[in-house]
């Protein structure tokens, strides 16, 4: 059973389990010592995204503490011969803190609460924080700020990609901060992700991911909807994606065909995974709205979506998306279309044996 | 003024004038006799997109017949040496009949109406009919039953792109049909594209567009939006362009910001541009919305859509697009913002200088 963690697409919903770092009685600190200096890497959150992203950690042969409320999460890593703690505060000599809690609340306990790590910190040998959490952008200047009161620096640095992409290291990063503390953490970052973009002031990063998201959340969706529709009407699929993939529906599905379908299969096992996906995809849109609410901006297609995304029933999304999954080729297609003029070349390129 | 024809992104509202072919005492017919053989191109609906494409076919030394309700756009193609008619019927004996009219009513009143094309075929000496305006496929296959009642074979090819493409002849067309009659109009349809996608079946080019168009309104609005929060948030737009190219966020905005903002500004000139992009768009979502219904399909986020969208005033995207357009660059930003990590190449090619 997965830790109240970081969710991700795959991965089965958080359960009911207390947050990290609430009740310091519960303490325990398990294999060596914490007190090992700046070489150590603490991970906070060892949930469906940070557990395999702490496991290619110690691939990559980082010595690792691993901070997670959940015995079982943590006897694993013990069984990797990793030091455990279900508390924060026992994490504050590593170099490195990484936060990959599940939402802003787990996240502000961890950091501030009585046992968490702040509260901790010897200002004379302050460990980095790195945030990559997905959370609101104002959560993570309020950890920041009482991090500074200790002397600590902290980078903001979400995570776009779902469990396979955490375990081999593949995920793309969305880091902001003060320059030399990213170039501080880029050794870490590049053993967890394949690209590390580079988002400008503390908080850039969680607003990039929120407003990247928004659009990629819209898109999973609505070109579900769509691929349905076409379904339906009994349309060569592979054929429809190659076209939009050149037109003005071009979206992040529309690139590989084989491989969205491949996530609509993996997404759509079980109701516990779809409900995984349009959970966390709910939160997304909704961080979305708030950003655009403190903006001050007029999103009326985001608030209608939002609504529309809450809206819409699980066992819904599973049809479709199963459905999808099964495709094996529509019938109302030219037997080997082809595509005329001087551009044919792009878009067969495209196609995925 | 634009005539009630097809209308398209960056161009004025169609008017309020009669259809095309209802009134056979208002037919005119001016230049040379129409009747002049397979060589013909009779062009029916000279609107905001059909105009152009008509300069562009006699551009290239094609032989056109123009047929249009407009008295304006009339004397324009007759000071281009064209002859013009404002009765469907009287375009009987070219080769190939192009239909660009505004939507399924004109289409049904210029094919089957009473001065319409259809009545007016001699089987033995069939043109083709080649329907350019984006209607529902249904329309497309009733047209084309009454055309074969009298031996006419149908083309169903919808466009993609605005005005300026239009007059370079650098559409994308959603070609569906016969093998043969597509091979057929492959000239003409090459000097009005630079790419032909072949859909299938007669009606899938229709299906094709209305399902890619599903995406790309919903991309084009809700893009905007997500660009407005982050340049209230005062972000690098071109760099979360950049950011969101190569995340979930892909959308055929993201391939090019600046191209971006320059359609962004094209349609912001004033409140009727953005009216009839509006407008336009709004109908390419109610298509989407009854072949989703027709095929039984249950689109949630698709409804959602649509009432945002209908919901949504002129004036809020006015507003939207023109702080858009008038963007010269984000505040919070790192300078030299830059990607870390092996991908980098792949990021900073898209940038447009």
């Amino acid at each position: 059973m997965a830790s109240p963690t970081e969710t991700g697409i795959g991965t089965p919903q958080p359960n009911g389990e207390a947050p990290v770092g609430v009740d310091p009685m519960l303490s325990t600190l398990t294999g060596e010592s914490s007190v090992r200096g700046p070489g150590r890497i603490a991970f906070i959150g060892a949930g469906s995204i940070g557990r395999p992203m702490a496991e290619r950690l110690i691939d990559c042969g980082r010595d690792l503490i691993v901070c997670d409320p959940s015995p079982t999460v943590r006897a694993h890593f013990a069984d990797l011969g990793c030091p455990t703690t279900d508390m924060p505060g026992n994490c504050v000599d590593a170099g490195i803190v990484i936060f990959m809690v599940a939402n802003d609340a787990q996240l502000k306990s961890a950091a501030t609460g009585p046992s968490g790590l702040i509260p901790a910190i010897d200002p004379s040998s302050a460990p980095i924080l790195l945030i990559m959490s997905t959370v609101l952008p104002e959560t993570v200047l309020e950890v920041a700020a009482e991090a500074a009161s200790r002397q600590a620096h902290t980078i903001d640095a979400p995570v776009s990609g779902g469990s396979l992409k955490a375990r081999n290291g593949t995920l793309s990063i969305m880091a902001s901060g003060e320059p030399a503390d990213i170039d501080a953490v880029r050794p870490v970052l590049d053993q967890l992700a394949s690209v590390t973009f580079e988002c400008g002031i503390l908080g850039n990063g969680q607003k990039t991911k929120i407003l990247n998201n928004l659009v990629g959340v819209a898109n999973l969706f609505l070109f579900a909807e769509t691929m349905h529709v076409a379904q339906l009407l009994g349309m060569d699929l592979q054929r429809l994606a190659d076209v939009m993939e050149q037109s003005s529906g071009r979206n992040n599905g529309t690139k590989d065909w084989t491989a969205r379908k491949g996530l609509f299969r993996w997404n759509s096992e079980d109701l516990a995974a779809v409900r995984s996906v349009v959970d966390v995809t709910r939160k997304d849109l909704h961080h979305a709205l708030m950003l655009a609410e403190r903006a001050g901006a007029a999103t009326p297609l985001l608030r209608a979506l939002v609504q529309g995304h809450d809206e819409t029933p699980y066992t819904d999304v599973l049809m479709r998306w199963r459905a999808l999954a099964s495709e094996v080729g529509g019938t109302g297609g030219r037997s080997g279309a082809t595509i005329s003029n001087e551009h044919k070349g792009s878009c067969d390129d495209d196609r995925v044996p």
